[in-house]
């Protein structure tokens, strides 16, 4: 299992992970199989998304906000829980393909880790799955 | 990785494509294992949900429609920020069970492919890995 | 494939059931690889979230409950829409990663059970791909 060092710096913060997680399939030497993604956070959370236009996040952030705000009758006392919310409507868990040596992923697509109350200072871990005799 | 193709002709549509995955499952040879779906479009999704009475499906994008509508204060000048958003909450990928042969299924669940901003042409990646040696 | 029966007694309830999970993956011995969770109903799902303040699982629901309220316009005769959304929204299926021979969690994480149409008797499916030979 490999683990990743991530830092948000803002609270809500879409930080775009996936040239890491590529490096981590070139050095692992699987060919085919599956790659998971994992959280280790209730407050955090990943996804795919367009890597093109920024202003995309931001309209995902900005929709988020207004569908679940920060302040509301909450009764958990740290003040998080729209964030825990977010958390699990995103997921805390994300499986993707590897074929020919390579993550698979769209033209637009790429992989975000997504602080849901940051600044903090958050870890990522990944398992590959080979399946070097399949096609 | 097997590819399959997927038309939309709607703007927000869940088509079906249980049949599809169950024989590529079966083609494959496949006793124990995983099945890996996934989608390489950042507005549209997947999801499993009732499959006898369409209805629930209805119901579904409705509700999301009110929820997210699709002209709201976004910046994205692409003006499918609503779309998005529900492929992010969906997600792009889908892993379930093989067992003694078969997908794994409860009773009233299909598989859907969740088109948030067609018609399109789009394409879905599915990936097996075996595990024939257990139970 | 391993099975196991989860009783709801509530409409709406999240039911903790990591401590099942870890055993089933202390029995089958494997060192490293993948869990996969499945739910196989269209009315529930699996999400992880904080395991300490239950204040949490309460915002969680409460919140979801006042964004999908029970009773809407929906044309499901049943009057469970709003179930099969939310199970849409959480997800039926939970990828984890095993290493060295333990089920990987953050320290405040727990795996939940979604119930969103209870009390019922339900299912829970669990397949553990090993992959022994990988650190």
């Amino acid at each position: 299992m490999e683990i990743i060092n991530i830092k948000s710096v803002q609270r809500v913060e879409f930080i775009d992970i996936t040239g890491e997680i590529e490096k981590i399939i070139y050095s692992s030497g699987a060919l085919n199989g599956l790659v998971c993604l994992f959280v280790p956070h209730t407050t955090a959370a990943l996804t795919l998304n367009e890597n093109a236009d920024p202003s995309v996040k931001n309209d995902i952030k900005n929709k988020l906000e207004s569908m679940i705000p920060r302040n509301d009758n909450y009764a958990h006392s740290e003040g998080n829980s729209d964030s825990h919310l977010k958390a699990s409507i995103f997921g805390p868990s994300l499986t993707l393909i590897i074929s020919k040596g390579s993550l698979v992923l769209g033209t637009w697509q790429g992989i975000y880790f997504c602080e849901f109350d940051g600044p903090r200072n958050r870890k990522l871990y990944i398992r590959i799955i080979k399946d070097n005799d399949s096609v």
